[in-house]
């Protein structure tokens, strides 16, 4: 997904105030094992950087340094590229034409929410075993400050991975919005903890979490409180089989999945729309999607 | 304390594998606003650059943009120096002699832990009013990668702080020690939440906090499970005093805190050191000292 151009990740993403692409991403697996780049130019694939700092997350220092979790900047590796490769023309026609309304103070015109990319991407998966992973990748927001690091990046708030311990559920998750209020309130990790029980109403739970940081939002002055998640929790039987269930979660309008299975193919691709009540003010849509 | 070439922040920081000072440090207030900066090279006081991003985060932005909370690598500014101004000899002929050993495979001889410079700097302050904030600056590991950002840049980890609300105590807390292990147990925020009760015991609740975190590095495989804490708690009495109370916490075998009062003078400093008592396998000490 970051080598599409449709997506605010790798090629494609937003640019920054200075015109330059810089991607945020995170991975986590079963053990809890999290890598992660921030404000990272002219890496191709910054999901792949984030894994290989997974990966030296997990080796034992003789010197008794402990690995680094997340790692920002330019990163010399054979992952790298011409840093100007990664901007489209759209996505530097839409920065010229932000940069524009801002530097001249316009009222943004013929411009509305449902315009602004904001298309992150997010994954995560679940073996027949019930092992699971997550990973998140971003452009982050359109005109942002150099150096930014958003929730992408931060541990425990743009996706979140535990496997199955005690009776406690496997569970993966992936989550994109408004960066700085998902980090504020951990989200990712918050979502993940609130279904691991493995008798808890998953709905309620996911519902329970989302309503607390819509209210944190809206408590910090923030009219912005969008999110949108992705989660597998896999439920372990009685009978030693894994049914990992999808759930969606989403405070926008629309909300676009994909999901293919082992058992099952062809990959399904759907775009989720809110239902207009005028009574659901929290603007909230939850469902779950069948797997099999 | 940044400029105090005694300590691990700032000029006389711990140097990266490349030889090269970056430093993290982060800033938060009783509204649980926060800024951030992490490995950035050549701002002198890098405190002073993350309370920049804090005063931002604090202004509305008129076309929708949230202020970031973390900000990465070198940020033009009024704050900046030549980095090589921030390297002094001792932090030099540590990162020498540590490079020689790590590149010859060196056991390391006549060096023992407590001949690691790891003196992270973290301040706290609570006003009469109970007002708290709390911030934390250093300068990392010896030898870490460029790039890398440790737990006194990460919201949640390093340092918190949280105003009196509802009937929750006030309370700021500043860590330092093992970066990535206090990262992956949000140890500030966890701390700082343990003791917001107004009835809770402040010593247990730090116990009980600081022993989980020594579990969680032990289950992880890692047995250094570093962390000194020094947090305020604001104990609001029912004659409508504040009565700040200071606790430090730490599982290394010193600790040093300096206090001060604007009801008593003069400033006191102490080196806190835990006996050595064999039955104390955790390894923690926790006390409280007197502010009045």
């Amino acid at each position: 997904m970051e080598d599409n151009h449709h997506f605010n990740a790798g090629t494609g993403s937003n640019l920054t105030v200075a015109g330059t692409v810089e991607c945020d991403a995170s991975i986590m697996n079963s053990a809890e094992d999290f890598g992660a780049i921030g404000a990272t130019s002219g890496i191709k694939n910054p999901i792949k950087a984030a894994y290989r700092i997974l990966l030296g997350s997990q080796e034992t220092d003789p010197h008794g340094r402990i690995p680094p979790m997340l790692v920002s900047g330019n990163t010399p590796s054979d992952l790298a590229v011409d840093p100007s490769e990664m901007i489209t023309s759209k996505a530097r026609s839409e920065w010229e034409r932000w940069k524009t309304v801002i530097q001249t103070e316009q009222q943004p015109y013929g411009v509305t929410n449902d315009n602004i990319v904001q298309d992150t991407v997010g994954a995560i998966l679940c073996t027949v075993d019930g092992e699971v992973a997550a990973g998140v990748s971003s452009g982050g927001i359109l005109l942002k400050p150099t150096g930014r690091i958003g929730e992408a990046a931060c541990f425990g708030a743009g996706c979140w991975a535990s496997g199955a311990r005690d009776s406690l559920n496997a569970v993966a998750c992936s989550i994109s919005g408004a960066g700085e209020m998902i980090m504020r309130a951990f989200l990712a990790k918050e979502l993940a903890e609130s279904v691991r029980r493995p008798d808890c109403d998953a709905h309620e739970e996911i519902e329970r979490t989302l309503n607390k940081f819509i209210d944190m939002c809206a408590r910090r002055g923030s009219d912005h409180a969008n999110a949108g998640v992705i989660l597998i929790v896999a439920e372990h039987h009685e009978d030693g089989v894994v049914r990992p269930r999808l759930w969606c979660g989403f405070t926008t309008q629309s909300f676009a999945v994909a999901y293919a299975t082992s058992m099952d193919s062809p990959p399904k691709a759907v775009i989720l729309r809110r239902p207009n009540r005028e009574s659901d003010k929290s603007g909230l849509y939850i469902t779950s999607l069948p797997l099999s």
